[in-house]
């Protein structure tokens, strides 16, 4: 594979450019008897798609999928699926001046060196449009781990730029445009963003994103961990810079008696592990936090160079998430979901349907089932 | 592959436990032609082996390496490469009262979950000993990233615990048993380890690794990113529990005029992408850190349960490191040598030897965090 | 991977059903700076699609491709090329009989078996229909082949059903609807066809492919030998039992002195290797020549049984080739293209662009079943 | 990976060199729980080892397996199972002679065109020595399919050189030093070994691997096909130039009629399809034979080059089988066991452990060519 495929038994196999004639993918190994619809993966795909606040790109793209294959009378043959999402918003003007120039935080100067050739239009492949496709993919593996093993994942919005935002309740992160858990945080997130906008700059973000409901003992060993495989999804996404799994960068300063998770009959005392010990799942709640680096595409003048070499000077006025973090909530969920899909698979495959063991049933950290890593907190 | 091999082109696959006969593992892929001798393997070797300071683990193991196959006359022939380790100080005493019992903060309870069965001397396949034929790979991959590329990978300790240690010079790195960058910190952290050691408790630590010298475009630009295969080879260190790429974390609240490095005729003004746009290089420094959590293995007493679920307190009094960030910057350093190694292969498969077009000479950050100074400067 | 990727570099991810919405394929790993277009594709797809002869199936389809991604300005990116192809004869009704009952000779019983459901229309996933994505996939590999090395694939039917065609000629093989490369057999092959058709009965045929042009060396040792990893792609078509490299099952009854094909320092005398020794390529061409089975679905009766596992007679009325063998060399040489291309990709990995000794120029074999003259003589 | 593993969830890295220190592998994914000794493994090596009969090489190997991992008291942990075999007879002078000049039939001469270098005693990695590793693995596989699914995998020579050997009887097999099924034709291939072995001349063999009990609907529909993956393991051995499935080419001349298998409520009427339809298994016995070609090794005169290019005359003295085909029956059947055991896993991580429905009974083929008589018959 060239880095086009992730997934060793849920394999998803992502083509498209931003501005070439469709994106889409193909998800082979899906197990067969999954009931799945267009509609059920619109769902999840309108939750990332532009145009639905004054705080995100105002591109329009529908992003309507197409069902090509693996799907007999609403049922998943076991056959290769294939989702189609056809590009409609093309205004390549808006790019036309980068073809000569490299816009800088972007990748166009790699992809120049690389190839020797590279499709400018709207970034080509290294455009987020591409995490559309992870999203849709997404939606299937969340439908059989859910359905399969009772498994639920979610994301939420953790710090916007300076501004942290405590985790309060999971039913505010859909109310509100930042999928921020917080309903008092909202108007500040609000007026944060306007002004950034105004300012033509642009912000980070942390995302975390949870799943809850694992059986003990997904994972592998040694390589493809459980913890390796998700943080490799995560940093696979755009703008990430950072994972952390459980406490993260904070057990780096923390005691030996204060990080590992004390066990009792009842299960465990706390959560530091984030669920995953030597890269096998602990039933706990697989706790995931990502570090997404402010939008390169603003419209403040930046240095760069052409492809001469020349000195030039960039200001991006296309139209652009003045902090890409904000769509990111769903494309996070998304790729934990096909990274514990494909551990499912591959435990069933050395394992079997049937447990090895009887689990001791965790009780979750005393924070609470829905609480994440608050590493500072 | 389950969880056992690393690398598409470059791959090792590894096997053995703590206490079994021996560990080792099979490189497959190397380019023919590479000089490689057991010594050359060795002195990789000998920078993680146990027993080196009063800081680590005391136990007994000389960590030879055999070359068994791949190396005709001093020469590798392009067959796989296989090494071997024989385990040496197997004193299973130590171990025997955890085979009933689950340590917390150890993969003792998913690996009874996952295989209904498990090798508990030593943590089998799950101690750190593991690790030790990553060192014996990466050091065949370094080898051949230096002589083929000039490329240079060297890390060194950034915290112990709650210290942090202000890169100073990397050739301080191998003059004391910590790899700090720093003398003036040594004595601090000889008395911080001495006063740990007699507490019985355990510390963190957080690792930085650099590489100098990649030609741009090396990695993929959607899955099998640079800086994902990176994350997820660091995150399969045992202990590992965050990674970050360039400025990491600290580019969420960071803005887009901060982060984004420009560029200039005479190269990039800073470094906050650690090296990496897009999944694939861009000629400057490869800038990654890692977390690495507090020992599991204390002698202080831990809540914890039996096979059969019942309350038990756990203690161990094995020849543990306090903190098994002293011994991690080998490995670090060879995991990301073992991922470059592995883009390098890539790249040349569907690019060629012969790069693209000619680079912009990339001058490295003048400055900043995770930014050590250049190797010739 | 569940079955639907081929190709560890040059990689080929196939999808769709016969009677679905579409099949197509994404192509990862082709190497940039290709000019490749949808026409280019397309001239190979003619050769095989259906409805160009009366002794091949009616069914309509114009069978045409869409470049969906990977492609810019007419030139290869780097980046995956998916290939879509509609489909637009769907008379389901010509099926709707096998929804319940399991036709001798196709893959019905073990789908409805290990998938527990199956888009029976067509034989939905299992239909011939999925091999014009191959031929389509296997234009951009000879392309590339041709361009870059030189190289050069045909394939013409040596035998259909008890009559052998003796090779003559290349330039025959595209005058005739069976690819036959020798004019005289023609009028012999047409009335047999004709008969057969009107028996409603079924044949087999013998379809051979050859590669000119090879470098030396291209292949793998042990696994993944360059003639393993053919016969894998030859029996990967639907229908083949059979695979021969060189002079296949007749070395069985040679003896060394026969069998082995001396050198002199101006080639090899003779090629009953068929172009591979050892994993390897030598340089002499590549001979493969493969078994096909009569095509199952005919007009007569032929005892089967039902879901329910009752005695049923089932005959077929659909449009059916009565040879599924005479639109089979497209494929065949599209396949051996695909494998060709994967190792052109993986020893240029591991081994680098320059050749590592200077070849002997090999001369081909005089004479010898299955050794067509070379295309210049 | 670079032609060393087969295997996707049961996978094989193979290592070693014919006269380095050790052959061996590294087995992985195989399930936890399975009693395996080196004992077992023994047993297979030893039906293949040198030594055993005048008519095979006088090499003196105790090919004695050591088990460095994997297994712990007795039984399967589920982490990869070395294994290692020491090289002893390794007399290199028998192969000085082979440095410099390339020996026809033999892979010499790609092999030193595609590294550059090679290891030439005793042909090195391309010595029939590595399937001693294959047998090995295939041992576990073997066991586990058996107690599993009481899958039954037996071999036998089916032709020495122009000798047919019709089937007769299973007990016969293991009686005789060339895996003949028949009693009375074994004094006939005696004498025609001796002659041959006087004349110092080679010859081909035919080799029949026939796999029992297998459940309805293992394998893959497209790429993966069980076949394909047959007959990829199959060419990969030694000198194979020839796999058929089934009635293989015999089934070029054969009408549909005659070839589709009919079903009854009893079952299958015959088994022309070998076992798989459409690349799954039909529940039928699986039928595969393979051809061998005759020793390239021999005493008498062969012309060639050496590396300068110059004409030499080459003759080997060493110690070779002058039928590679008498010790290719126990490879075969580990190969066919290699790919059985990764197609069960790969079944069931997708399609679980439970079957989807209730299998029709599948009767053997009451007789046929290559279908011996059921086991319990």
């Amino acid at each position: 594979m060239s880095g086009n495929t992730q997934g060793k038994l849920f394999s998803v196999t992502s083509f498209g450019e931003s501005h070439g004639p469709a994106i889409g993918c193909v998800v082979d190994g899906c197990p067969p008897g999954l009931a799945i619809s267009a509609a059920d993966i619109q769902r999840e795909l309108d939750r990332r798609k532009p145009g639905t606040s004054r705080h995100v790109t105002q591109r329009r793209e529908s992003d309507e999928v197409e069902i090509l294959s693996g799907v007999f009378e609403g049922v998943t043959t076991g056959t290769p699926i294939s989702l189609l999402i056809r590009n409609q918003d093309q205004r390549s003007k808006d790019y036309g001046n980068i073809a000569e120039t490299f816009r800088p935080g972007h990748a166009d100067y790699p992809y120049w060196q690389k190839y020797g050739i590279r499709d400018h239009r709207g970034g080509g492949r290294s455009s987020a449009r591409e995490t559309a496709v992870r999203v849709a993919a997404g939606a299937i593996a969340r439908k059989w781990l859910r359905e399969r093993h009772g498994i639920v994942i979610r994301g939420y919005m953790a710090a916007l730029g300076p501004i942290d935002i405590p985790f309060e309740d999971w039913a505010e992160v859909d109310r509100n445009p930042f999928f921020a858990p917080n309903a008092q945080v909202v108007p500040q997130l609000e007026s944060f963003m306007d002004a950034l906008r105004k300012s033509g700059d642009s912000v980070g973000a942390r995302i975390n994103a949870v799943a809850t409901g694992l059986p003990v003992g997904w994972g592998e060993p040694v390589y493809d961990r459980l913890d390796a495989d998700i943080a490799y999804a995560m940093m696979n996404i755009n703008a990430v810079k950072g994972v952390e799994i459980g406490s993260g960068f904070a057990s780096v300063a923390q005691r030996g008696t204060e990080h590992s998770d004390e066990i009792t009959p009842e299960g465990f005392l706390s959560n530091n592990a984030g669920g995953v010990l030597g890269g096998l799942s602990t039933g706990q709640d697989i706790l995931v936090s990502i570090a997404i680096k402010p939008t390169s595409s603003i419209r403040l003048d930046r240095r760069s160079i052409d492809k001469q070499g020349n000195a030039v000077i960039v200001n991006t006025h296309g139209r652009h998430d003045p902090c890409v973090g904000i769509r990111a909530t769903p494309i996070a969920e998304a790729m934990l979901a096909l990274v514990l899909m494909d551990h499912a698979l591959r435990h069933r495959a050395q394992c079997g349907d049937v447990r090895t063991a009887t689990p001791v049933v965790p009780r979750l950290a005393p924070e609470g089932r829905q609480t994440p890593p608050a590493p500072e907190a």
